[in-house]
């Protein structure tokens, strides 16, 4: 099933996307959905009513209580920024409000940061509580995946070790625009990923390429906290981001950042 | 004033600490009462009506919308872990959930754990919203000061170069017992800080070691994220910590972890 949060009037509904049209659902958003444990046959059962007429997108999961992200996860990514394979995968936080969704602008103007970079990213989308997990209970633990960009100011991510600076501005990591259930999505058939600029392909790889994959993540991430509906983790990105390009390169205002993952769909976000 | 959250039967309550014992407040905690504009003189209506009998601490701030905590602040622990004086602060994350506070259990066993380590840190409870703050915005946002330690799974935060997952451990960050207002510390005066395990005193300086200060910090967060009443700021640990001495130290079950600061009050956790 394709999932996401759409914006009827001036209210947000968690929709489901059928042949026929989108159907809405009682919750705000795909992450309250997800907190009831029966959304699969919620929306399963949404799919059987009249699809709506006219919504926008809106931000997938408003309100995630975690939102983790993977560094150093694509062989071709840690080969250009000359790091070593990892033993452990690198996992740093954003906040909720450092999320946007698709078609949102990202604000780069009055912000200081000289160095604006794109790093887009497969996103698992929790969909059910876990800690300590062992593979098994983490892949059950994945509602789905989304396409996410975490879209970072290098200038401040390189200020001191701690990348956090660099990753958590408000309102410029754009996450969406659905989420495919796990059961029709599996990275590991290596779906294409790419990232454009202005339809520049500036990033493309497969999802087959993670060092640790989306199960790994949830697993190792479970160890020392609780993972819960509508946590995000992005999984980290692939070659191909401007920092390690010669010459170096930045997102500029006027700029479209597109982020695409077959099988999933394309993220669109203007840089103004 | 001196504020706290405390638990009663079976509620908790934000409470304000007068000469003559504790006087509840309508909210649920202290977050809940700092995210009301009004909460200084709700409190200090408070202190008139009559002080309660028997209530236990509870947690000070149970669900902080961000939890931000700085790195290499004190010149000493900067010398200890052999780092450079930096020109920006180092800061990273945790979860709300990562919080637990005075009297609650530190719970070591199980986790997997080898090397957990102590960090005295002086808090900042954030009382306003704010975003790109001067120092006076920045100064007129901090409700006041409450004590933490930054308990960190060593072996964990050294895995990779991003601390997350040696500090964002669920329920290992004591926070407490009480929030002194802001009007009332001062830590540019230099109270006191002290961490001890079972009554050895393994930490002590003074709050004004700090490099960045309490004002820096919420003014340089606010620079790329919007901090909201009941935020926290862990402001960085002095010398002392388990893993610069020789032969390196860590916390064992059985032990009582005291973390003090002049002025604000003692939070006892004990390790199990």
């Amino acid at each position: 099933m394709i999932l996401s949060t759409v914006r009827v009037a001036d209210r947000t509904h968690a929709a489901v996307h059928g042949d026929d049209g989108i159907h809405l659902l009682e919750a705000s958003d795909l992450g309250s959905l997800l907190r009831q444990p029966e959304w699969r046959s919620l929306a399963e059962a949404a799919l059987e009513a009249t699809p709506i007429d006219g919504s926008t997108p809106a931000r997938l999961v408003p309100d995630p209580g975690k939102v983790l992200c993977c560094g150093v996860n694509y062989l071709d990514h840690i080969e250009e920024m000359g790091r070593e394979r990892p033993d452990f995968p690198t996992l740093f936080g954003k906040f909720a409000d450092s999320l946007v969704g698709d078609g949102d602008e990202l604000v780069l103007s009055g912000t200081g940061i000289e160095r604006l970079d794109w790093e887009a990213e497969l996103t698992v989308v929790v969909g059910a509580t876990v800690r300590r997990a062992d593979r098994d209970q983490a892949a059950a633990a994945i509602a789905g995946y989304t396409v996410g960009n975490d879209v970072t100011a290098r200038d401040w991510q390189r200020r001191t070790t701690q990348f956090l600076q660099g990753k958590a501005w408000e309102a410029l990591t754009p996450i969406g625009p659905v989420m495919v259930t796990a059961d029709e999505f599996d990275p590991a058939a290596g779906a294409r990923i790419e990232c454009r600029v202005d339809g520049e392909v500036v990033q493309s790889s497969t999802t087959d390429q993670l060092l640790f994959d989306s199960v790994d993540l949830v697993a190792y991430v479970s160890q020392f906290t609780t993972l819960r509906p509508g946590d995000l983790i992005l999984t980290g990105t692939p070659g191909g981001v401007g920092d390690a390009r010669d010459p170096r390169r930045s997102l500029a205002p006027g700029q479209l950042l597109e982020t695409e993952i077959e099988g999933i769909g394309v993220l669109r976000n203007r840089v103004v």
